[in-house]
């Protein structure tokens, strides 16, 4: 028997903690029998919500964390002062190598900086890329970075090339990833000082399949599986994927209610609709795996639901046992 | 009598050119007895073209140019060898003082070069910002700078929520435009170093209505007027406003197409859903203005049709009668 994948889960992170997590961490157990998960937090409140669910009990462990960082608290003092935190304990289960990966849907600061902190880099990664995974018209692509580190150098851009490739291949299933940087036109020559600069080594990089520039018209169409830019120009790619997609989706509805006529069209569509706008949310894949790390740290929406916890959970399993970080060390120590 | 606007239009400029661009042009004087329109590109097509329409003679003129300046050229050196091109004659109207405006559907490196080679800055402006009209939720933004130049200064961005909140109040009329920095999170401290050094600069100034920092989520719900921002980032969430909208409008239309059921209701909130995706198209509104310069110069999409030609002729009306230029002047003086 394969070894079991232990994933550490921070019980009390998020809008939707402990009831939530409880319940996608027991989900995920159920449905595949590779998967140890502990759970960190409040250990009453934790045995509670586990009255409720049937699961085998050695897939689920109970680690007990008396604090817990609030989204709103400065991360990096946040990490230092409370060492009795879900995030924080969570972290070190995997710095001591007693869990292979934790999932958040906690402080995005803390996670991102207890991360690099607690669990540490590979060797040779100079910057770990925060990389959501979005919907595009035929599926998804990795963004990457979409982290708190901004103005990033183009080493580093070349860098999340190689790792997104390397997990979007082997967690994701894409054969030899379409890599794009996010520019503001396709030829070789447009762009900021840094696109500039990073496009020849893009190009230049054998471990990859650079298609060229992406403008972002062209993102949600999905010309490329792994899209690199800095973490400023990240931000606003997600933040407008979510924003345009919340917006007009409201107003589509709200249209949908103007008239007597479009009402009963709105019943008739309602389920296709449904089912098309489902597979356009960013809330629908899996939280976003925070890479380069000695191990894998992975962040979901402050709003998780039980689906996407599981969802996070589950990709745990394709990390470990597709060897993505041996695969990262490989690349990143080839170019040294 | 009020005096006349007098506009120069690029009828050989974008992809439907020239029928639409004539047909935008006729419509606008026939609409309105304020404006004479200067049609600029070759006489024998422009004059068959017109021969479709009546119209008051006295408000249009045509000026023979030769040449046509194509989107794929490098602007510096089209500006600099096609004299005789539709975009370089017309700045030429703007620069003599025969016209009061230019609007293009052509290329626009060329018509951004030209504009500042030929029109010229207002003296104090450093760098002079396109900026397109974007929609949103409850009505639209003007986001600047989209234009060709990256990296821009914070002294910049602060002449940009200048011009752009003497613009919105002016010719758009809304009261006292609320500003907003685009970045990546809302508290002061967040973002790059362009923005934390733009921050107090808009903060201090009294002549703006600065609200904030703006994350790019919130951009689609409307919560501010005026979105300030370099013109890498500004690309970014002008395109992925179009990107997402045309990638979720394709989506819902097919979804709707895959049963018979939702087929039926398609048909009954086709009208409805129509209205509602009108008003959040990028098309629907006037061109983009290139602010700052000794004259207006708009440019509108490439693939405009009559609608968005007659919007940008009409909208320099109010550029001229409300003054726009000798507000900025007065507030960039002011600051010298």
């Amino acid at each position: 028997m394969a070894e079991m994948v232990n994933v550490a889960v921070d019980a009390m992170g998020g809008d939707n903690a402990p009831f939530e997590i409880v319940k996608g961490a027991v989900e995920a157990i159920n449905e595949d029998k590779r998967v140890r998960v502990f759970l960190v937090g409040k250990e009453p409140v934790i045995r509670e919500e586990l009255k409720k669910y049937t699961y085998n009990e050695e897939q689920l462990e109970v680690v007990h964390a008396e604090e817990i960082i609030e989204t709103g608290e400065p991360p990096v003092m946040a990490i230092r002062t409370k060492k009795n935190s879900s995030i924080v304990k969570a972290l070190y289960l995997v710095k001591e190598g007693k869990c292979d990966a934790f999932v958040s849907a906690g402080s995005t600061g803390a996670v991102l900086v207890g991360g690099q902190v607690i669990v540490g880099r590979i060797r040779g990664v100079e910057r770990p890329p925060l990389a959501p995974i979005i919907p595009n018209a035929g599926g998804v692509s990795l963004l990457l970075d979409c982290g708190a580190n901004v103005d990033a150098r183009p080493s580093q851009l070349l860098q999340f090339a190689k790792m997104g490739s390397i997990y979007m291949e082997s967690v994701l299933g894409v054969r030899n990833p379409k890599v794009g940087l996010v520019n503001i036109g396709v030829e070789e020559e447009k762009g900021n000082a840094l696109t500039k600069e990073t496009y020849p080594l893009l190009q230049n990089c054998p471990e990859i399949n650079f298609v060229g520039n992406v403008e972002a018209r062209d993102i949600p169409e999905g010309v490329a599986d792994v899209l690199v830019c800095e973490a400023f120009a990240g931000n606003i790619v997600l933040k407008m994927l979510e924003g345009v997609s919340g917006v007009l989706v409201k107003k589509i509805k709200a249209g949908m209610m103007s008239s007597l006529r479009s009402k009963i069209g709105a019943l008739l569509v309602k389920p296709a609709l449904k089912q098309t706008l489902k597979a356009f949310s960013t809330e629908e894949y899996g939280g976003a795996p925070l890479l380069g790390l000695n191990g894998l740290v992975v962040k979901t929406h402050g709003s998780s639901k039980a689906i996407e916890v599981r969802h996070s959970i589950l990709q745990c399993i394709a990390f470990k046992e597709q060897n993505i970080n041996e695969k990262i060390k490989e690349q990143i120590v080839l170019e040294d």
